[in-house]
């Protein structure tokens, strides 16, 4: 997708470096970064900048494309495909990424390594572009029966950012909304801000706006009301984690607005590529929940009168945080899953009629 | 209560001025403000200096006493009455303050009025304080009950700030926490950080570092995961306005913690005086909701690095924001009202058997 208008993806390898956006830079600074390691790749994964279960499983991959750069060793490779799945524990297709690289490359002689990592990091990045854009096909059908239905413009209600900067291209949640656009569909998109980073404002709002699509961020405490005020017509959100169950792990607040949809009768969706399936997981209780640094919560960054950018402590000096980074959306609140296959009942029976 | 180790009230009237604590400044600088003229209690209440339907009741009454000492004159009384009444349109309690103020004042000679509208205003904030404080103890037997089946401490969440700093003294949803902690019940308090204007990290967190209350500020989409974890024993919030069949407009994302209670069995209670309570309206769809300036949400004020109060732009440039401040929490997903008449079901007939 387009960022000044020119056409982006957020990962791509290039003499022998792997190439990303830094996301933490957004929206106030564009920056290409360079991974030269596995150990960057780790630490752009961890310090989040690459986010969106997608592009981390696509960084996973591309990380141990650079092990092999750096040292072809099997060990070497193999300590690093467990540092990178230990990098995040959330998100399901960082491991699947990996594993699926680790199986690919087990028994590989040492000259044709190389070439084969780099040629199924790349698949795993095609893939998932082909993933993204058949959600958003699916998801169009969603938006155009509501548009049918309405006078003016389909409002959408987002959390947090399943954009395209959450995976190659396209995104996730984004997609149907792209599509949409694409055909002329008036939508207009509540980005909630998704504290404590943001990434709704920093990235979701940034890149509707970059594609000239009509949105408004808005307090993550605010879609209540305007559901409650019948300004929603439709949730759409990504996932981390899709049990196959139907429920749903994604970032923190999703839950309470799936609460919301629910009890003003607007429908819920989550989008999802298949790879965020964990098809062995039985109890949503068991999905480890990440608990992240508080001072993602007690400082802010933004750009300062001097247009520098700038961090502010905003919590008393005393006070103490604390930071969960996901919460789970149970599958009786989720009107349907829009996957790569179709669209779905947020239930066994109905992912087990679309896979396997 | 306690700043600095020493006893404050949050409004007082000193050598003909009215004397605030500059809420806006808080946590970072504790600063008293001079109120001289009714614009200047107005624009203290529009820009928060004074927040909390409470304080923003005793700020109009004072405000009225300012007008008598600026011009002792009916008609600029009425006139700023008027004004005072518009400043924010959703706090039942600032229009029954200047209505109690006005009534009280009608058809007394000039030589007179001044007087008794001190006296009528510093009235109004001793009966606040007493509402409060019998708030606090019908509320901590509700704290005892859950203690007595708590091996640990009692985990209470609560949004925005209903703290003693938006009323004069005690507070609504705090005066039973702070009740129980003088009385040795350990509470710890998870605080809502409250966006856009983090009232709940700003004050709530603050008051009760200044009180030694164990608390923990978390973003306001923490809440459900934390309730789905077994980690909140209740909520307790304020109200802005509850209407007579139990509905509470509060600060926006009240009605989604309400939703995440419901879903996980929590006990959600609502504490108010009753100048809150609205028998008037019948549908909380006709409650008036304020859309406050989006500059609320893109800028945020903090400590820089110097130790300055900075302010910095954290959204992208090009985007849009709307900013509701309040949101509608239906009686059905409310446990209890906690007044200062005792607590009651969230209905007509709960309240009706309390007043009237």
């Amino acid at each position: 997708m387009k960022i000044n208008g020119k056409e982006f993806r957020t990962i791509w390898l290039e003499d022998n470096k792997v190439k990303i956006i830094d996301q933490t830079k957004l929206p106030h600074k564009f920056v290409i970064k360079d991974l030269k390691t596995t150990k960057d790749a780790i630490s752009a994964i961890k310090n989040m900048e690459v986010r969106g279960a997608p592009l981390i499983g696509a960084t996973a991959a591309y990380g141990l494309v650079l092990s092999i750069i750096e040292k072809n060793d099997l060990s070497f490779l193999k300590k690093n495909s467990e540092d990178l799945i230990a990098s995040r524990p959330t998100a399901i297709n960082l491991k699947w990424a990996v594993d699926r690289m680790m199986k690919k490359l087990s028994g590989v002689n040492s000259n044709e390594i190389l070439n084969l990592a780099i040629s199924e990091a790349k698949s795993i990045c095609e893939e998932d572009i082909g993933f993204c854009k058949s959600i958003g096909l699916h998801g169009l059908k969603i938006i155009e029966e509501i548009a049918k239905k309405k006078k003016d413009k389909v409002n959408i209600l987002t959390h947090c950012n399943a954009g395209w900067l959450a995976t190659i291209n396209w995104g996730t949640a984004t997609s149907p909304i792209y599509h949409a656009h694409k055909k002329g569909i008036k939508v207009h998109v509540w980005v909630d801000e998704t504290r404590p980073r943001n990434q709704g404002a920093n990235l979701t709002s940034y890149e509707l706006n970059e594609e000239n699509i009509p949105n408004t961020i808005i307090a993550d405490n605010t879609g209540g009301i305007l559901m409650q005020r019948g300004e929603v017509d439709m949730c759409i959100t990504g996932t981390d984690r899709t049990l196959s169950t139907g429920d749903v792990a994604n970032k923190v607040g999703t839950y309470l607005k799936a609460l919301a949809a629910f009890d003003n009768k607007v429908p819920f969706y989550v989008a999802l590529p298949s790879s965020t399936i964990d098809w062995n997981l039985k109890n949503s209780k068991d999905i480890p929940i990440e608990e992240r640094n508080s001072e993602e919560l007690s400082h802010v960054e933004g750009l300062d009168k001097n247009n520098k950018i700038s961090k502010v402590l905003i919590y008393p000096e005393k006070s103490k945080a604390m930071n969960l980074a996901f919460d789970i959306t149970p599958a009786k609140y989720v009107t349907g899953l829009i996957t790569e296959k179709g669209v779905c009942e947020a239930s066994t029976t109905g992912l087990k009629k679309l896979f396997k």
